[in-house]
């Protein structure tokens, strides 16, 4: 399966894939990593592991025009699941029809609480007890979208929103791949707003 | 610590809460159990266990006139934590004033997602794959106020609103008898929204 990750800054998550990917975990390969801010720490660590990398400046563009741009380059390199990984711009209904149900997003809490920016610290300020991640697909609403996996971590007395994202960041490197597997292997079925698991096949 | 307990229905969480005190697991009596409803299953439950319950129909009076009257039989009772227990109404601030920081709920979710009635169905419909439940202290607002714990359960594919409540009241039970608890060990600290929990004592 043919990835498409598109990042706006270091894109960690990025990271975990192509980690996951040369561990073996993970039945995909990275075809290209779109930023669409110059300088993006995540251009740098594609390039170095050799993996296709370009910018495409989204400034100056309105949502549409710059859509097409990424369609094209995506369709070019024959992407076949768009993964987002800490990319800050929402998607145009045209590029959600351009890859039907083929655009997975991960949110650093347990949507739909504290959708948006911050949301380990939204999570902090409100005083939850429990905080996680969320894979979800994409849809041109913020952070909505059917759940692939959520995972949940403890919220410590003495967190900061350091503290806290670091616990979160660890479960999303791991729940990324795991999301982006099971698809892989078709096991992902979505049945309206629910996403079901399909068993796995017997060998 | 003397417990009031108000329900409107059968109250299952005041069965816990009562079983959790007969097995020796909660430093608590229970004082008084009122409910607004007048043939609430948990009226007949408590006498039959033994423990005072009473009937203050809330049916025709406003919500201060009806308040006035619970803070005096919780008063009377020398009521020192107030817990509700599907107890189906808002409390009035003065309600509030009169058991400062001394109100607890349960609620089945993880707040702040799916407040209100029906959590676990909210849950199945948006399709979190992570549900759970919230013991916080009450305020003037329908399930807001500061979080003391919260516990996490997965949601499975084959969920309906039955399988999926028996899976979190079974941790309602446990979760809410646990803050009960520390509250009666004073180990529970309220800093603006967060909750601080002390660590136990050395013996």
């Amino acid at each position: 399966m043919r990835l498409g990750i598109l990042i706006s800054g270091r894109g960690s998550n990025f990271e975990a894939i192509a980690n996951s990917i040369s561990r073996g975990k993970l039945d995909a390969e990275i075809a290209i990593v779109i930023s669409n801010r110059p300088g993006a720490k995540g251009l740098e660590i594609a390039t170095a592991r050799g993996i296709p990398a370009k910018c495409i400046p989204s400034r100056g563009l309105d949502r549409e025009e710059y859509d097409k741009l990424l369609i094209e380059e995506l369709k070019a390199n024959e992407v076949e699941l768009v993964c987002l990984a800490g990319f800050m711009r929402l998607l145009s209904a045209n590029f959600i029809k351009a890859f039907p149900n083929r655009v997975l997003n991960i949110h650093p809490s347990l949507l739909p609480a504290f959708p948006g920016l911050d949301g380990q610290k939204q999570a902090l300020d409100y005083g939850v007890k429990i905080a996680g991640c969320t894979v979800h697909f994409v849809d041109e609403f913020l952070d909505s979208g059917p759940i692939v996996l959520q995972s949940a971590v403890p919220v410590l007395d003495d967190d900061d929103v350091d503290s806290l994202s670091a616990r979160i960041l660890a479960q999303e490197h791991a729940t990324y791949s795991q999301a982006i597997q099971l698809i892989a292997e078709e096991r992902v079925v979505i049945e309206g707003r629910k996403v079901r698991i399909l068993p796995e096949r017997a060998a």
